[in-house]
């Protein structure tokens, strides 16, 4: 049975088991905002996320301010039937108060699986870099998600695999380019040069926007994308074997008891003495069961490795800088409860699900979605975007190993969405094969931020392809960390990253405005 | 009336037009090959090119000859509804003879809006240069052309607006990139480099693929690709300028009596004795009325100035050498009824229609679709590919002057299709605007041959963009003259643009095995 928990995870991670993850300690502390408190927040709040948080009840800085906007967008670009023509609302998010006028460049955030506020909350790098480069920022919805419904709104968007079908990546991307060129014939500024910017899936929609629509955007920003994690392109173990060096690193002891822990729960969970010993150990709220103990654990290992920023953050939960080493010093901590492996994994979850002490339970169910993530992403990652993070190495730290079998993961999505997948098809758009012998030739201006804490970084692109299309590799940083706020703790290399990034950005823009001959 | 007719002409016009002129006279002769007694070739003759024609009646060189096969294609590459999922069979025909092996390159045709052994018959260039190359030739069938009927047939498949949608560039261009992996796959050749090639509308979709797929072809040989023929790209007037422009050159009396026919015929038509005159005059077929005169000295008009060949073609229909040339002769005649404007306008149809002497009458109709365009590309044109040839100048060789309005344009093809077109899409999805500075920082190995007789030339990249994104420019050139099969008459530009062409081919090839630490 555990077996088949994992296995339903892996399909539909990326950042949407993060909410589930974010949810699943559920407070009783009437003292807003705090991550389970989240899920009572009024659907108004969540409206004006200007004054409310940034996710993770972290509050977002003040210059976050922005105007909500919608842009009539056509249901199938690449279809002339007459239901192609139907229209939806896509919702973007704008501030102008930094544009410096008609020549002057847009930012635009390709907006990934979930609420647009969400990304424009945390993608902090726009917002700083803004005033110095006078640009305009926008932040695009994707199709799907958040408030930007085909077919009227979610329930209709979501009925069946045919209304579902109209949320593809080049349907995405599409929208992007449509909408970048009406947003530009309404300003009337046709020359001035869209940079788009995203992260994790965002980040891959940036650099496949750079890659196919050069003439709409002059450079990309893809931080933590992994377009390289797909079937023959990527090693499937890479992502977790890279999660459990992450906490290797951090302490042997650590590593060795979490991957000794999944044996143990399951042993409890099989008998009754077991199941109380975990319901005392464990303060399930109302509602879950102490069987999601293991998917929870593995929420937390997961998410701690890919969001282990140097500094404490709230994208998804709240939690303390140097996550993977906090949940290891947990672990190791004499004071665990001597050298119960219940009362170490306990003290790990604590620092992934209650970082504020506000939680007075854990929550197992995955049905809160805050972000709205949850119905897209599994549709997304069974039908195209089927990611190679399948396979459990013999000493993964999740346990028991899972040997990779790419028949087992398509029949598993068959099942999920009734559909055959087609893991194939985003190489045959976007490429990926021979990487860097077909971009030299073909692109130019992207920047490949990875952070190799991120088990991510296992499908990224780690070198650089020419002198525009620059690999950033950080081997302490996590999942798109360049494109957090900055803080006055952050460390050099983090300082580094962002000033390069921001030189890179300068000097793209230099030439474009060289090309067309525009002066500054 | 006369108005009315030339307009919607206009909306059909790149090649299916020809092959209603090309039918258009129609022989009582009963020795075949003729181009009239194609009408009566047995559906089975024409799958058997090989053993057939060229088109016009023009015999096949005996090196063509190939195996045809077919590709099960999926119906909507963009779009995960279970509808999307249905297959068709994708027509191609190869030839492996030359080949030397898994890394030699192959060469793909982008079939264009017709049957594809049309393009085969007539894509010399291909043929001559595989030997060389130890080249593999494919012929891809674009869908809804030919026998490449998604539904299962073309009646289904031209039902109505809701079959016909995926008739889309973008569903076509990924139909070659999901082929040529498959293809590569099956020849276990993942390392071979695969060059597409096209002429007009083929042309089109070589460029675009080269720009979309940089990882799936190499290269593309791009004649007579008008990518520029859109709103707000192109002078709407430039089109039929650049025609009026051929005869001008030829003789400015010719172009007189042309521009001036127009009006002749028109009064001709008001009155029974004007059309009893007509009658005399050209011998029109059975169930063709005199009404059709003005379209088919249109057609005549235009298909010369683009089919404007320095030898002997047969590409629609059986033509001599410089038939604009030999049109203006037969019109400049003295013998040719003296100043009579009717005689001089007849001898000059005879040029374009009867050729080869073997017609015996004129038909109006444009029911007659040898090579299966029609149907296909009255939607693309109106949806999609609303190219800008629709504006007449003052002193145009086609009269009246018809100004260029953009809005009737778009209304009139509204009316065609019953749905709103979408004249800015390609440019989205393709770009053009600037195109010089996009494609030289996005782009690589690119040749784009105009002949600048041809009045597609008018909407082609007529200037190199980097070393290795070349125009080749011929101003005694005509449409996609290159692609031709080589003949001992032509003239030494056209040997050298073919010598340019594989060199440059032979330069990308050294590039790519280089990149690919391939030995050869």
């Amino acid at each position: 049975m555990e077996r088949t928990m994992i296995a339903a995870g892996f399909i539909l991670l990326i950042w949407c088991q993060a909410a589930a993850a974010a949810a699943a300690w559920s407070g009783g502390s009437s003292r807003p905002p705090t991550v389970p408190a989240r899920r009572y927040t009024s659907p108004l709040r969540r409206q004006h996320a200007t004054a409310g948080d940034g996710g993770g009840g972290v509050a977002v800085p003040p210059m976050v301010q922005y105007e909500t906007r919608h842009y009539t967008q056509r249901l199938d670009h690449f279809n002339s039937a007459p239901s192609s023509y139907a229209t939806f609302q896509q919702r973007y998010l704008i501030n102008g108060t930094f544009w410096r006028g008609k020549t002057s460049p847009i930012f635009l955030y390709a907006g990934n699986e979930g609420d647009v506020e969400l990304f424009t909350n945390n993608t902090g790098f726009m917002w700083e870099a803004a005033p110095r480069f006078g640009a305009m920022l926008v932040f695009i919805e994707h199709r799907y998600y958040g408030k930007s419904m085909p077919f009227g709104g979610k329930e209709a968007a979501y009925r069946d695999a045919a209304t579902k079908g109209y949320l593809t990546v080049p349907q995405a991307l599409a929208d992007y380019a449509s909408f970048v060129l009406s947003l530009k014939a309404n300003l009337s500024a046709p020359a001035a040069p869209v940079l788009v910017l995203g992260g994790s899936y965002g980040g891959m929609l940036a650099a496949w926007m750079r890659i196919k629509y050069p003439h709409i955007v002059m450079g990309a920003v893809a931080s933590s994308a992994p377009i390289l994690s797909f079937y023959g392109l990527a090693d499937p173990y890479a992502f977790y074997d890279r999660m459990t060096d992450d906490f290797k690193s951090e302490s042997k002891h650590c590593y060795e008891v979490l991957r000794d822990s999944w044996a143990v729960l399951d042993s409890l969970l099989a008998t009754k003495e077991g199941s109380a010993l975990l319901k005392r150990t464990f303060n399930m709220c109302n509602g879950s069961s102490v069987e999601d103990i293991p998917s929870l654990l593995e929420s937390a290992v997961v998410y701690a490795a890919m969001t282990d920023y140097p500094t404490p953050s709230g994208f998804l939960t709240a939690l303390p800088a140097y996550p993977v080493r906090e949940m290891c010093r947990a672990v190791d901590d004499p004071s665990s409860g001597g050298n119960g492996t219940l009362a170490r994994v306990r003290a790990a979850m604590d620092v992934y699900y209650n970082h504020t002490g506000a939680a007075a339970c854990f929550r197992g169910e995955e049905e809160d979605d805050p972000y709205g993530m949850y119905d897209g992403w599994n549709w997304q990652a069974c039908t195209e975007m089927v990611l190679m993070t399948y396979g459990l190495s013999n000493d993964s730290i999740l346990q028991p190993p899972w040997p990779f079998n790419f028949t087992d993961v398509i029949a598993s999505c068959r099942n999920a969405t009734g559909l055959p997948p087609r893991p194939f098809w985003i190489e045959t758009e976007f490429g990926g094969y021979d990487i860097g012998n077909v971009l030299k030739r073909s692109a130019s201006n992207i920047i490949f931020f990875n952070g190799l804490r991120d088990p991510w970084s296992t499908g990224g692109v780690l070198k650089s392809i020419s002198d525009s299309i620059i690999a950033l590799v950080e081997p302490k940083g996590a999942h798109h960390v360049d494109l957090r706020f900055s803080s006055e703790d952050d460390p050099d290399w983090l300082k580094q990253v962002r000033a390069k990034e921001t030189r890179i950005i300068a000097r793209w823009l230099k030439q474009y405005y060289s090309d067309e001959a525009i002066s500054t």
